[in-house]
């Protein structure tokens, strides 16, 4: 048996685990012959590969980022420059008979199991592993890198936490997360965020100013957490206004530095902002992840073996299941407004915004 | 409402999330007056507390140990040196009484569930908190702490790694985990341990030494994670014939040391054992720790705010619920011979042990 | 004996070590009475203070800020808002008679130091602690904080590297050193970085990009480690040209970003940027600081113990001596364009800047 | 020019960033050509060498270990199961002219120098970096290493404290330092250690008692940092009575064990004791360290290409410099009487123990 291994899209801590797991499993179990794809669905392209074996996944575990290397939107369905309208897919089949491969092993998000699926669908036999460090793929609880962006949020706000407490300053910190605010969500309540805005509850510029205010005569600080998604009740309009004469808004400042720009008229106290960056997705995975991805990686090889193809291993509780590649795409899980860590926030005090059309909690006072 | 706060039995990292998120909700959604005991049951019996407010609990959310204070071994219904033959249950429930506490909020484990069901049953009102380090309680599937321990020892595997591949050494690590092997699996797992043994499952020493022959001819170095309870195939007696001459055995080098000791003549390479101690129960919790931390906080004070007495929260799946008291006690949750983990380090060839009576696993060859 | 502590200027890792050296060896050696000043020279000037004595300094050594609180602005020589010309330096006097104090040690920067110098001249007996987490006071090799910031750089440099090895692109750091480039220079040769702009070495955008196209072929990736002070050769222009639309050119985007939106144009890689902020300046302080930090509060207690007044603690060589403040105002340490560390880094093959005037150097391809 | 590099001795984090340093330098500066010995001297004698070029040594800044092997004691002038008497040094030297080696780099400790003497001295020019986890050569303010083991060793009392805080009670740590205490002193003080037990100063088990009892009143817990060489004032023999009866004293249990053995009879708190063994040798090396091993590596590179032989590297001040091998053997840097951070340790009441046939210190009450 001759299996490939891909890594499609962005990159994430945990990658190289999974990596080492599906190697070793699938040669160690199945008796396979490992090939990785370098680059995403651009190796398969370019025809660019490396043979894994027990030596070459040795020591990877603890690495950040993807031994193959990583590639943000190779897809052969869409691929410009080429004559057929972009549809390379018959060549990336073909290259496929070429190597023998009797399955593809697809580490990827939304985008990747996508094309996954038609390649899936014209016979080329796939199981997918979830890999989204935002946390927001349907189906699965959990996902590897999520953990360890937590862990990297949580700390900054500790670091800004102390020079927040002795200059008396409010501290706005930017995190990732576009369309769902899980790691804001998780990485605010671990760091002792004062208030956490999310893309899924827009906030009220007022309420936080007015909680900034009651924390200048009592605590003397304010610790903020946005993430790169949220944006203020009644549209996003404030902060495009006010970033409209930049060339480039999301890159020259961020919703963090809008909000600082917005919020320092309205106090007394200094505001600063911090805008993480690629700080949060790389380097070493948390132990946690490091599981994590072993686990999925094992998974992933024993669906091989089994021959349980077309599907994307999942977690359920604590148990690794899978789910059909057709249920994958096209969702996202964004964090629901009666969710318990939202609901344990507002009950430590934290202001959150409000779900759209929703009457002012009492969490945002 | 005025509501006491205790932690019992050993520290553990989390333990000050879960004292300001209770602390926090309690306030803020029940209007509560909150009191803390002082060193567990112990600040019952001497009457020692202290007042929690927001100023109290501000800034612990990421601080070791307990601001309460812990103590391992005061039980009200066996407490030394007192005339009743050691029950001062009556004594502990009059000054509940004198203190006008209408609930009581009791983080622990095991033992501290038991003396909580048991005051609960004299009908002072009682919320458990599971604190478990050894992620070992039954009904839930994680407890806070249990990550934090697993990441120090992850990290010392990491460290012990470049020191054995340097000198092609057997590195020997010993974990907490006299009864549950949890920290050693999930700790030796993420920190790529080459052997993992377990309580649950008896080593055979002349499999180990094997699979360190084999890996001084091609990685060159063995890394072995152990913990404290793991023990021979056929009893412990070899453990304890080699150290019965020590006063101390647990303490004058456990089992990591006696296994160095063992393995040492059979293998060509120097066998070096460390042991963590206590290192893995200090210190800052995980930002996964935090958040887990403060959900079980808060889900407790949502229960002392429904009147949902004499149960202990849990989580299931991703939720927090809960369980009456009388199911927690007299059991623990121990790594099942099927259990995936197992499975998943078995196909990275990781040697483990094997459940008693069962024949040799192909994962110890 | 009466002696006031105070911390000026903004926050530093470390500071809260110096606090408790000095307040314990002050109390200890010289039996004196220690009483904190809040906020820097505020508290001197709104009449806030606070006792220190062994307790109220337990337990602070690790912690990040400072337990006084800080304020970058608070000169009582130039305080605005008063009638006299803002000078209220003679209040601030007649409040140190009114406590008593019989000196004050200072922990400062060079603006402070100047300060107290005035005030040491008008009778108030002074000892100064060099505070620069820049790392560029005159007199003094090192002083606390800068390892901190420089362990911060290095690890953020260490996170970017894996992705950007994954994706093979180009990643920009931006550090904090406006006028001195010490922590980009530290920061980048421990981070691995392939080229370090520091604020005394004007970059070649070309040679940049040269370094960035041989690397394109070889290794795939770049990491550019910029100091905030960094500029082009030739003028800063091109940055404030390119930034000219901005309202606040440093916040909304910085020198990293606008290295960033020039590479990109003349590189096929991608170009990523990243700004550290103020995370480097707050949390924890390494070992290092901490020891650090340790002694100069020693040396500043015995100092005022054999009232050696007017002069602050320096660091030579390996042992802890003082100059007087006069000499300490007034000038910076700035890296020399024949430090050992930057031929350390150009033989490494590190790209630099050059000195103003020379000709291109050999480590700019 | 052929240029040989090896690593002598224990490992100790920063021999890769030495590596490093010293090949790219080489290759850039010097047009040299680059092999590395395997596992110290053993590869010469053993003739097992690699080629060192840019890309073997790409990625290992930050690696703990070394890439090139460690043995601690492959001597030519005395190897076991020789004809010779053991000395199979003329072989080696044969090998280095077959090899067509113009230069051999050593890196190593006080043992290593002086096997790389005597080379010197039969004809093999030879440069000298030092290596020495404990900071004890002789010429050298710091070394490589050092640093690294301090932060270990001060995260590791870090933890202890919370735990020791709530459960109030002794925590024993013991360290590395066989006879020069420098890593207890540096850790202790960095880690907030109340009492630090050196080599250097024998202690008195009754001052210790002493000093718990009376935290036992106050802060309620104590922090002892004990080096592996320390002994009580009277000789070691206290210690080695205790353990007669273990086979192998120092593994089973160490100094640390012993004295909680001695202190727990004498005290009402618990005492616990943790050895921190290999993980503080094993690992990354800090930012600091990584600075001063690429230092070390380039000036050992410009070493070679000035042809100056027969010295070691050590830095002075902030400077590197070199002294003649012939200096650096026979002789250790311990922690002097007088020291500085011995003066600060007792100014903060930290109990130390006190030269040999000293009176009580004030600092040991």
């Amino acid at each position: 048996m001759h299996v490939g291994v891909l890594t499609g899209g962005g990159d994430c801590p945990g990658l190289n685990a999974v990596i080492r797991a599906v190697t070793q499993s699938l040669i160690r179990d199945a008796g396979a012959r490992v090939t990785g794809i370098e680059r995403g669905f651009l190796g398969l392209i370019e025809r660019r590969v490396q043979p894994l074996d027990s030596h070459a996944v040795s020591g990877i575990l603890h690495q950040g980022g993807t031994i193959l290397g990583a590639h943000n939107a190779a897809d052969p369905f869409h691929w410009p420059g080429n004559e057929r309208g972009g549809d390379v897919s018959a060549d990336v089949l073909a290259y496929a008979r070429e190597l023998g491969l009797d399955a593809l092993v697809v580490i990827g998000g939304d985008g990747t199991m996508r094309i996954a699926h038609r390649f899936q669908q014209l016979g080329l036999p796939v199981v997918g592993v979830p890999k989204t460090i935002d946390n927001d793929l349907l189906h699965t609880e959990r996902s590897f890198g999520f953990d360890s962006a937590v862990a990297v949020v949580a700390e900054a706000l500790q670091r800004l936490e102390t020079t927040a407490r002795s200059h008396r300053r409010v501290m706005v910190l930017e995190t990732m997360g576009r369309y769902a605010g899980w790691i804001a969500l998780e990485g605010g309540l671990a760091g002792g965020a004062d208030a956490i805005l999310l893309p899924e509850l827009p906030y009220d510029l007022q309420a936080i100013a007015t909680l900034c205010h009651e924390r200048e005569a009592e605590a003397g600080f304010t610790l903020i957490c946005i993430a790169e998604g949220a944006h203020p009740a009644g549209g996003a309009m404030t902060v495009q206004a006010h970033l409209a004469h930049s060339p480039d808004p999301v890159r020259l400042g961020g919703v963090g530095e809008a909000l600082r720009a917005q919020l320092q008229p309205l106090l007394a106290s200094e505001v600063r902002s911090t805008q993480l960056g690629h700080v949060q997705r790389g380097g070493q995975p948390t132990a946690f992840d490091r599981v994590l991805s072993t686990r999925f990686g094992c998974h992933a090889a024993e669906m091989v073996a089994r021959r349980e193809f077309g599907r994307m291993v999942v977690l359920r509780g604590d148990a690794c299941t899978s789910v059909p590649l057709s249920e994958v795409a096209g969702g996202s899980r964004r964090v629901p407004p009666d969710h318990p860590l939202l609901r344990a926030a507002a009950s430590l005090g934290i202001s959150l915004g409000r779900p759209c059309g929703a009457a002012p909690s009492s969490a945002t006072p």
